[in-house]
């Protein structure tokens, strides 16, 4: 009992190692370390050091924009300041600028002839059933106003006189002069690193009377609309609106210092890819009361920039888990040129018949019974030991060949 | 010293390769195979074809959208449009279209009484130093109004009158009819795609007079908020609110054509989850002034449909790291069959003992001293030739056996 | 033909196997053992147990917030309610609630002398072509008003009169006690599991009255504004305004029950981590018309707490392509610690050289003519012998050792 215990136990301890063929040949030994030379720079040079796949990943950026819009502009005879012109208010992420403005005064509720050209009528039977009755700008109550005009309009029920966008009205040209201020503060939750895209070392004087440019101002959060609109070759954006996409990329190797970890900005037009739906406006109504208490509204048409500020992040961090399965992907791959090498080794070098011999060892079926055990294994070596004659070139002292090849498969 | 050098490259340049047993048994010739076989067919099917587990994927997704509402409805007896109805009024990705509306009009600054139940009273001391006195309309004067009732109620400083939300006020039935238009450009960062929601290929006519719906129009931008409804099975939102889900998923092979990245929608109902807080609203106030100065506000108490565009992308695209890391982990699983082979090999054919000897070859450990070597290990390996034969079933040639063992061992 | 297929048949399948060497030495049986129970202890332990690496990971979660802010606060003398301080009003993730207003009432357009001291000024010469034109309450008219007073102020055309941010104004103290009622839905598209923040089984007057703490409310999903600014240590917020996020975390083992996916709150300021722009604020104006039709407007500087529900997803899920690939990597890293024994094997041990010879056989370059092929390779093979005869140690019954060797590289 303790002996048969004793003997796993020495069992277990036992070390095995594969037994090799070091083939002494200048071609394949070449071949093969060249072909290991080839894994291993692709491995350090593109997976390690380009790719950095030894690093986790994180793209789950949490970001938290706050924007701030200064200028002074004259919109409709008006002089207007950001509390005028930028919508939301709130200083988010997201913001328009109005460039823009359709005004319809005074309107109340009450009957009146659409201004859209295409409810003009010249009947009461134009204006029912109408398919594209919810275009209008109010409830069509099938009535045509045609009495005194050649074409009439139908009439509808609701805020009058209704809209008419077909007025010429001139954008405001001082909107490239404005200022966008941009403070963004990222974190990348599965580092918890946490970053903000004002430096905190830069002098506050300089922060508060800076422009960024690509250049040589890539760290003032003060962003010129002028600017901007130029980096996405716009023209005429201020007539009929448009979005802009402030991106803010954080590329990080948080394996550096983090101090390197800084945003990159960089400018897209995205209402430009669609033919449809170019330009951008949005309608709001500011809403008064007279003094009987009849509720009244001025409805605004606003072609308006939109300013989206995009954050986007992805920091790299060491980490073991990708390492060792990159690190044993790489040990496993320069094993593969052993592959390629046995190859050419066995099948297209001079002598790979001896290769072969040495490095194969045959052993085949064995299907003894407890009888004729010995007779029929040496029956098999025997085969064996022919057909290898046949198949190697260098075949020279047979007898002692044989004995070995017979002992061989007996062991 | 040249030459050791030269020994050293000599050295470098060999080849090393396993050595190995070439077993011509049927048995586990196909168990092998069949093994090998499963193994190459799960890595191709579901890990490369079906889990495409060699591409990189990009889950953060940059993504921007307008939304723009049209339709006309009647609410509080007033014909109402988007500018009415949508808060905010931008066009972003989050917005309420309002279908109820309680409105308390005329509030000025002032006292009187509460109107919700919870505070009513018969004395002042039921309205003095009460836990819930942050859920009344104003703040609590400590006073109870209940001179001529039976019940009074506490009175409060505030904006007065408080509003009294059990008011009857239909919901605007016309919401059904409105359509929704909604534009999303995306960008994967991580490749550098991107996509815009509407096809810049369809006719423009097109997409100004068709509406969405799952089966033929599916790259129309236009959604009926009926259809909406219809699809998330809500009966009853216009009374109550809530909130809509507009899913947008973005799953895309970037190993394809790009112009088959397109975008899927769905529809779910998002407020619906717990049976807390179901419906949704919220409040607002319209600011007005009196000719003598003062000021004052009608508070509106909005029930609305909010509708959130949620925008997921996954993307994937052939890179050489994961479809190495797959490739090399496919070809050793792929050697993990050997294992498997080996255990049937060595335990349960018939002849195992054969294929044991064969496969290993044992040498036991050396305790050589420099005077009696040679002794030592002939020892050494008749012991181990002795043990063998105990093993063996096959040995047949013992002298010539034996005399190979020693001379291995003492190569 | 036949025989020819047959003979591929039976060769594809053949097995093959390593042949092996067996070592029965407890140096390196052990050391053997034991790197191989490090390895597998690092694999079960850290990537397994720890990292998780078995699961797919999706980061890029869904989310929708709802929110809603309660109470009663006393601002500018005026008693306030959410529809007064929360800006915009539609319970969105990001809201703020005014706690300081600065309140310009009664602008009309017009002109005016700037209220800010950079524009001071003696002369008209001060008011012209000034580079910080932009920063001023409207447009330069280049006049400098200053007909009494030393010191006079450059005219400025817009609203007038112009805001004077220098007023002493009381913050709402009232804010502390205000609840913020927080609702979030969420969804791991990756795996399609959606989770809500208010579990369905609670008792829904708890969540009316409850208020959320870290250590034992915290399923509430009712937060005092008081209990957050605690937390981010904030004193004097109410002053100068601020942004605070509140993180909403979702770290989910989807291998379990869903209902252990809970989501985690915590508290941090976002604007205290720059110097520069502490604090937060921005400017809205509310528009009145007077009888006579002409506008005015009240502009107000907003000094707010500004919230940021930020909510970040990391949930896991068992998958086999990243189990597959740590298994194999696991295998294959367990295999590495037989090259560091075969390093002490065959270089530190007692008795290398047998083992190196026992674990080595060589075979050097055959390089042979059609004619003298077997007197070349005999001549390699002696020469080889010679070589390895120095090298030995233990080179003992040398006759029949040489006939075994040129044996060996002739087969």
């Amino acid at each position: 009992m303790a002996d048969m215990m004793m003997g796993c136990i020495t069992n277990f301890f036992v070390y095995e190692t594969a037994k090799s063929v070091v083939v002494k040949s200048w071609t394949v030994g070449v071949i093969n370390r060249v072909a290991q030379l080839l894994i291993i720079l692709y491995f350090i040079c593109w997976v390690f050091l380009h790719e950095k796949a030894y690093q986790n990943r994180d793209t789950g950026i949490e970001s938290t924009v706050m924007t701030k819009v200064k200028g002074i502009g004259t919109l409709n005879d008006q002089v207007v300041d950001p509390a005028d012109y930028v919508s939301p208010p709130q200083g988010s992420s997201t913001f328009c600028i109005i460039t823009r403005m359709i005004i319809t005064d005074n309107q109340t509720q009450g009957e009146c002839p659409e201004s859209e050209k295409t409810f003009s009528c010249s009947t009461d039977y134009n204006c029912t059933d109408r398919k594209d009755a919810h275009l209008a700008n109010g409830i069509l109550t099938g009535r045509c106003l045609n009495n005194d005009s050649y074409e009439g309009q139908c009439e509808i029920q609701g805020w009058c006189p209704a809209e008419n966008d077909n007025q010429t009205v001139y954008p405001m040209k001082e909107v490239e002069n404005f200022t966008i201020f941009i403070k963004n503060s990222i974190r990348f939750p599965r580092f918890n690193v946490s970053r903000g895209s004002i430096d905190s070392e830069l002098d506050p004087s300089y922060i508060k009377n800076c422009t960024y440019d690509a250049v040589e101002n890539t760290d003032c959060p003060i962003f010129k609309v002028g600017y901007i609109l130029e980096q996405t070759v716009q023209t005429n954006i201020a007539e009929k609106g448009g979005e802009i996409a402030i991106n803010i990329a954080w590329k990080c190797n948080l394996d550096h210092d983090e101090k390197n970890c800084k945003p990159q900005f960089s400018f897209t037009r995205l209402d430009g890819v669609s033919k449809v739906s170019k330009g951008y406006n949005f309608r709001f109504a500011k809403y008064y009361k007279s003094a009987d208490g009849t509720e009244y509204r001025t409805l605004h048409k606003a072609y308006a920039i939109r300013f989206e500020i995009i954050v986007s992040g992805n920091a790299g961090k060491f980490s073991t888990v990708p390492f060792m399965i990159n690190f044993v992907a790489a040990l496993t791959s320069v094993g593969l040129a052993a592959v390629f090498c046995d190859l050419i080794l066995l099948n297209f070098l001079k002598g790979a018949d001896v290769y072969k011999a040495k490095k194969f060892e045959e052993v085949s079926e064995v299907i003894q019974s407890p009888v004729d055990k010995s007779y029929k294994s040496s029956q098999m070596s025997i085969k064996s030991l022919v057909k290898r004659s046949n198949d190697s070139g260098t075949f020279s002292i047979g007898q002692h060949e044989a004995t070995r090849n017979v002992n061989q498969s007996d062991i």
